[in-house]
């Protein structure tokens, strides 16, 4: 409880700056300045060991010296200075630090071992929080508190920006000035040394001046903490976020900037979406986001109308409702006539409202007015752009005036220059979100909607009653460290040793979880092949069996259908000998027996998992068969996976229509994938040796659901989700 | 050659305006006062019929009063004065007329008719030329002309904008004020009642003032005219277009809009692509794109290095460029030697170039100086946020001080608010052009990057060399027309009669172009279907007959592999009874039986095409079977379509890894597909008769292609392309 409450840094009475300088360009000398100029109330102590005033105040030579208490101390003095001025906070009792000196990590080596030795020192004191280091400070705009060297002190506001990127920060500080867009707390996290984004989403989601919250995230540590955190924010407030690296050659640029290792963006992007994280991919989206939830905290409604003096603005905007699956709300009879009283003849009489390029202020504003109203209506976009007749700024005015029914919401776009200025500085200050473009609103509109989508399956708990499974789990558990004795080899992309099963061993580990597959049999040698076809009955499948060769079909391993011992004879000898001549290196242990399913006019799917090095195991739903890779139709989920997100994973599949029964088709046995779904994840949680593998194909009929193949990589996982936090509401698992 | 020449209206020695007025508020009034003060220099004639001074000049009380040459007539009298005045401009030989006066189609019948009457009085003077009615009017800042009622007159610059909608007209406007964007020409469009967009960019691709133009489409007329002055232009210079209506419901927004009927959006996309037109989807890439091809008129090349005082936005701009299959540029060894001599040991060492957040002016611009001058890099992207060490605007005047290199460009972002908003001055008037968010300038230029590899594609001549095909083109005509008596019907959903072909006769038909397809008999008794099978040798496929059946596995209508003459019969009789079930109002003329296509393991396909009502025909090739729809994965073209368009409609599907051999499989006879395409196509264009059909599946094998089923519907095409326009520089069917 006291080690996460960050309340004395980002609410401190008193404040000390180490490192306050009178040498202009010199970060000490801009952020005590900042501290000094921007109305903080409390004590602001400079420390200085060199000079005995600062920009004309008395300092001190130490913390020790001030002898008064102190809640936040910044520090700005070079980095091997910082692990003995820890040391100092936490003998002093202080419990916020914020460090702006750069030069740790991001240097390499020696900044590492630095940053060592300031968690040596902070471990000595459970009750010190660090910000940083190489970061650019605090603003706490409520309380005219300014902890950085970023200029500008924005309006307190309701919405906390939280920054992984230092020149964000200044960026989005600058621009929020202009624009008037207001903060709850602005945050830039610099190393995350202690403070990451899941403490401050832990803090936040309880803080009441926040509702709500904007990341820039370039990577995620302690994922399990940051997932329970940020689901905990987000099950109650918006969260929006902007995930830099999304491609390889990206992610080695943050990588290279941050020094973290960046995981794969379709991971981060099912982690983001299980935490009710809404993403945006794009600083406009970010800056939209901040202008909505700056001036309209509450919840949006999604059924939209568009009131706009110009057709073309309106037809874009409706493009892009369209485009985003929003909702062009259907106007109620009433309203239309209402409208007919005093709109020109040739107006649309539908939504989009086109008021005709001749509207003036007060048709503008009635027909806004009126389209609110309507009960099928949740949301009106107002479009202006400047016309022979419409005087933006008097229309402005006008728009500024009307008084918005509880739940409802005005948004606004002015599009033009100089003529449309003043009236959106107007709509600004009255309280309405206004954009430079209609669709900027509509992106604005839709993330927030999305959120209160993603909230609603948020708050419900993920059913975790144990599945029935044979043995204990400790047996379970053995059984796989049996497999991963006999001949562990060093994988280079998984950076640790690990071995493929055969398949064979792969279907007993699924029979072990109650996975259905085809009974198999291995055949050193034809006449043995023969025989298992005649125990198994016929017709029968042949597959190649060496611990080389995973992709059966590209050597010619693999034949259907077999009816009679001779073609099993005959495919025996034809596919040792092809697999010899196409892949000489690889150890032939004969083939593999196995009953021809009748059924396979179901529909293929495939089912893996993997280890991310950020989130640990993921699991993949996807089209099987050669569809997967052709079409990457594919869901991903991060465990555990009760039988309602199962199902959710079946139907963010494009093939879900074929699940249902397309053209006449039966409907596939959709609980029975749901159930071997929950099996397969629990196998995944229970099992951390799995380091990745594939059901592929499973067939799934009108009557049952069977795994044909699968393939299993074994090891030792290098996954440490480090998550030592178990005092958070809802537990990390859910 | 005279009609076109739209020269006289464009670039005016002399203006009058009809209904010029003193009333403040009125169009009358405005236009007339843009006109005066904004600097033309010929003369400028008001006519008022009831004043004899107007804004205190003398005014005339008609034109032929006036009794002087006059290049431009601006007309804002009443919509019925129109007729009369066009009548008078013709008489006295006035060749270019801009009509702002609204009230004609967008009124509904009324507006229509007055319309018709314009069009009578034109028709008789094939020189006069109008633009409107019901629009903005034009505004040409070369010789500082504004016949129009927006405010403002913009820079003169090199791109042309050509806007369907008023509204857009004075928004962009408006903003090209403030952001110091230029034009050779700024057009409104209005009703297209004679020049519409084909008009203006025949004239516009030879003249000389633009490099460049941007068009707001929200419909197209006479489509084969738009389609030739289009590639005529791309093929020449760099063409971007914003088209609204994307979504069935915008359609009906943009049709009650401006009374004209949207086509399909895909079609739309499949043309605009053939045509060489870069497509955006929203206001801030046609921002983006304006503000480049203003500053930046020449080609720009596609390999990008980044420098940026920031390691986030460097990301940021690395994410959208990879996104977008944009080039990070990789840098030359002797580049990072170089950079290395003056860049803090922490720099990024590779693009994008992170010079770090303390750089200051003179290290930016070395940076960016060493970046350009990489044989490796074409363009750099120099990113800025204000830092503490970073001084926006110095930074600005340190990079606008650069000399580029031939052929190369600089374009830079500057993210922030108040701080950056000198810099970003200061870069647009030296002429980098300069864009709020990094994705912007990625998005900009990758629109450019866009259209240099379409033109390449223009440039090449359609092989239109004839297929040899049995029999005359009459022959082949009348025996479609022969079809088509039987037993047209109305076809609600295509505005006409029509009529669906049987399978038999669809296969007929395809036999005429050569297209290959099974052989197919009819039999409308068991023992009929059995003596069948018989002759075209076991197996067989058997397929319900019936003109209301197209779908037929919907009803259980297709058995295959039929292997004795038992299962045909039993096939027969069932087959019969489920569909006399299932849909009993449906006519059963029995089965038609075809031989089984052994070799059902190639590749599946459809191959169909429609009849657009704005673009006429168009072929559609996709992924076969039932996953046509389920992936939507299918490329659209309009014909004609030559061995190397029909390779690229293959290569466009994302099933085109499984056509060239996928995972060991043999790679399917791609070029028996592309001449099968070749033929289709060639027969859509000789039969307009043909309104939909589909080919499908078509199977592609190894050795050969063949169609399995097809479906005609033929009857009376209602599209009309109005397309007498014989004079342009390239033939219309290319």
């Amino acid at each position: 409880m006291p080690e996460t409450d960050l309340g004395p840094m980002l609410s401190p009475r008193s404040v000390a700056v180490v490192g306050a300088s009178d040498t202009p360009n010199k970060v000490g000398s801009s952020v005590f300045r900042n501290l000094t100029s921007s109305g903080f109330a409390g004590p602001i102590y400079p420390v200085n060991s060199r000079s005995s005033t600062v920009q004309g105040r008395a300092a001190y030579g130490s913390l020790t010296q001030i002898g008064q208490p102190i809640d936040l101390v910044v520090i700005c003095t070079p980095a091997a200075t910082v692990p003995a001025l820890i040391r100092e906070c936490g003998e002093l009792g202080i419990r916020g630090v914020v460090v702006l000196t750069a030069g740790f990590r991001e240097l390499g080596e020696s900044g590492r071992i630095l940053e060592a030795k300031i968690l040596e020192e902070k471990s000595k004191f459970p009750s010190l929080r660090i910000i940083g280091p190489n970061c650019v400070g605090i603003v706490e705009p409520k309380i005219r508190l300014s902890a950085s060297f970023a200029l500008g002190m924005p309006a307190a506001g309701s919405v906390a920006f939280i920054s992984q990127s230092g020149a964000l920060c200044t960026a989005i500080l600058d621009w929020a000035l202009l624009q008037g867009v207001g903060f709850s707390h602005f945050i830039s996290l610099g190393n995350q040394l202690d403070v990451g984004f899941a403490d401050l989403l832990d803090y936040l989601a309880e803080d009441p001046e926040t509702t709500s919250a904007i990341l820039y995230i370039e990577s995620v540590v302690q994922s399990r903490y940051f997932m329970a955190a940020a689901k905990k924010f987000a099950s109650r407030k918006p969260l929006i976020a902007y995930k830099a690296g999304r491609f390889a050659q990206s992610a080695k640029a943050a990588a290279s900037h941050t020094g973290a290792m960046a995981g794969v963006d379709a991971v981060y992007d099912a982690a983001m979406k299980r935490a009710g994280i809404v993403r945006v991919f794009d600083m406009q989206s970010l800056f939209a986001c901040a202008e909505l939830l700056t001036l309209h905290p509450q919840a949006i409604g999604p059924r939209l109308a568009i009131v706009t003096n110009a057709g073309g603005p309106g037809v874009m905007a409706t493009d892009t409702l369209l485009e985003e699956n929003g909702q062009l709300a259907e106007l109620a009879p009433e309203t239309i006539k209402e409208l007919d009283a005093f709109l020109p003849v040739n107006w649309s009489r539908a939504n989009p409202v086109d008021v005709i390029g001749d509207a003036d202020a007060e048709r503008i504003s009635k027909a806004v007015t009126a389209t609110l109203a309507d009960p099928n209506v949740d949301t009106v976009l107002a479009l202006l752009t400047p016309q022979a007749m419409t005087h933006p700024t008097q229309s402005a005015r006008a728009l500024a005036a009307i008084s918005i029914p509880p739940g409802k919401a005005i948004l606004a776009s002015l599009m033009g220059g100089e003529q449309i200025a003043e009236g959106r500085r107007i709509l600004q200050q009255s309280g309405i979100p206004t954009f430079e473009t209609p669709e900027q609103a509509i992106h604005g509109l839709m993330h927030l909607i999305d959120h209160s989508k993603r909230r609603d399956s948020l708050t419900t708990i993920v059913d975790n009653k144990p599945i029935p499974l044979a043995g204990t789990r400790e047996e379970r558990r053995r059984y796989v460290d049996d497999l991963a004795k006999p001949s562990m080899k060093p994988l280079s992309e998984m950076g640790t040793s690990a071995r493929t099963l055969t398949e064979p061993e792969s279907k007993q580990l699924l029979v072990r979880y109650g996975i259905p597959t085809t009974p198999i049999r291995i055949a050193p040698t034809a006449s043995e092949a023969v025989q298992a076809a005649e125990e198994l009955g016929f017709p029968v499948v042949l597959k190649i069996l060496s611990p080389q060769i995973s992709h059966k079909t590209d050597v010619g391993g693999v034949a259907l259908n077999l009816a009679t011992a001779t073609q099993v004879r005959e495919s025996f000898e034809r596919m040792i000998a092809q697999a010899r001549s196409m892949r000489p290196e690889a150890e032939l242990l004969g083939v593999t027996v196995q009953p021809m399913i009748a059924e396979l006019h179901g529909v293929e799917l495939i089912l893996g998992a993997k280890q991310d090095p950020v989130f640990g195991s993921v699991i993949m739903m996807g089209t099987g068969g050669i569809h997967a890779e052709i079409y990457r139709d594919r869901s991903l989920e991060l465990p555990p996976i009760d039988r309602s997100l199962a199902l959710r994973m079946l139907q963010n599949l494009r093939c879900w229509p074929l699940l249902q029964g397309y053209r006449g088709a039966k409907a596939a046995n959709i609980e029975a994938v749901a159930e071997l779904i929950t099996r397969f994840a629990a196998m995944i949680v229970e099992q951390p040796r799995i380091l990745e593998c594939d059901l592929n194909p499973l067939v799934v009929s009108s009557s049952q659901v069977i795994v044909l193949d699968a393939r299993f990589v074994i090891g030792n996982s290098s996954f440490s989700p480090a998550d030592p936090f178990s005092h958070l509401a809802i537990a990390p698992e859910n």
